[in-house]
């Protein structure tokens, strides 16, 4: 069978997502990487150049996935924020990874200006969309800011800290965990962008 | 001079903090604890039994300061969190250790009862101030859970992320950053709060 560089690429990708999602950066290991993609570690090397690189590859695609599968939509902030809810749920890969980046890699941040720009693009969405007041004023730009990286907090900390949550909501039942918070983060969501729509209270800064 | 015991267990217990804050569960090394605190890793193993057992005493430490340090004001919960927020800033050694647990111990989540139980307490705390309806009624107790969890994670979310949060704030000026973040949450807070008393809204599960 030819050697496919394609293919290799994508085992390599594959399995270095599932690596890094459960060691960490510091404890993954390339070698276990090469075994489980049936490469080579020459070939990890040569396509992506060292571990580190590796791992913000794989932080970036995993954003850009989530992207893609949920959008907006401005007429309905708080489905869309469920719809990212479920994601986080069925994706447990990405908080973990963002997780190991904060704590292993914040101070050298590949792809920082990278992630900015996309993030730009978002806050521009929301604000052409009228989720947030539509203006160059730099408190109408602050607005959707931090209604977007609340959003992203008010989801992602339900699986971040999952002991943390069963413990504070004394609750056993994981499918009964996620109902009730699926709930309160979709309200909480729709507070929070009404407020924002309305620059009032939050976000006056 | 005499051997203290005292002196001895609490230099460990600075030393472990500071170790597990910077590498995690995994990462974490007895002999550099032991090193660190001029102790030896007999006397760690005695004391504690193992280095999950240390950590688990580390973080159950860690939760307790804050709950004496920061108490919620029933009449002021917004200004309550801004002085979490702050003691989060004053203490990056706390969301580390909440994160590194998450990631490395929440399938052997040493002690989650006491955990619960004193989260109990500060929900009751918080029916029995009025800050969420006081009632037995499930859906009350609730409430206050899920606002708790809630206001934890809004605090939480910036400590937890720091280059995702300037990412998205798209702001280099780390001071900028937190004077926006603590405001925001502030009045973010405020909304919650007013929501879960009015039991409108949010919190309805």
């Amino acid at each position: 069978m030819a050697y496919d560089a394609d293919d290799t690429r994508r085992r390599i990708f594959e399995a270095a997502t599932a690596e890094f999602a459960r060691y960490g950066l510091a404890g993954a290991r390339v070698a276990r990487i090469a075994e489980e993609a049936k490469a080579n570690k020459q070939a990890i090397y040569l396509y992506y150049g060292s571990k580190e690189k590796l791992f913000a590859a794989v932080v970036r695609a995993k954003l850009e996935e989530v992207s893609c599968a949920v959008t907006i939509d401005p007429d309905a902030v708080a489905e869309s924020v469920g719809h990212m809810f479920d994601w986080y749920r069925e994706h447990p890969e990405l908080i973990r990874l963002l997780l190991w980046e904060a704590l292993e890699a914040d101070d050298c941040f590949i792809g920082e200006n990278e992630r900015r720009a996309a993030f730009r693009d978002k806050v521009r969405f929301l604000a052409d969309s009228g989720v947030v007041p539509a203006s160059d004023d730099p408190s109408c730009v602050r607005a959707g800011q931090d209604l977007l990286f609340t959003l992203m907090g008010l989801i992602a900390w339900n699986f971040a800290v999952p002991g943390m949550c069963r413990a504070v909501l004394d609750e056993d039942d994981e499918q009964a965990v996620y109902a009730r918070r699926r709930q309160y983060v979709m309200d909480a969501a729709r507070l929070l962008t009404t407020a924002a729509r309305e620059s009032r209270q939050v976000a006056r800064g």
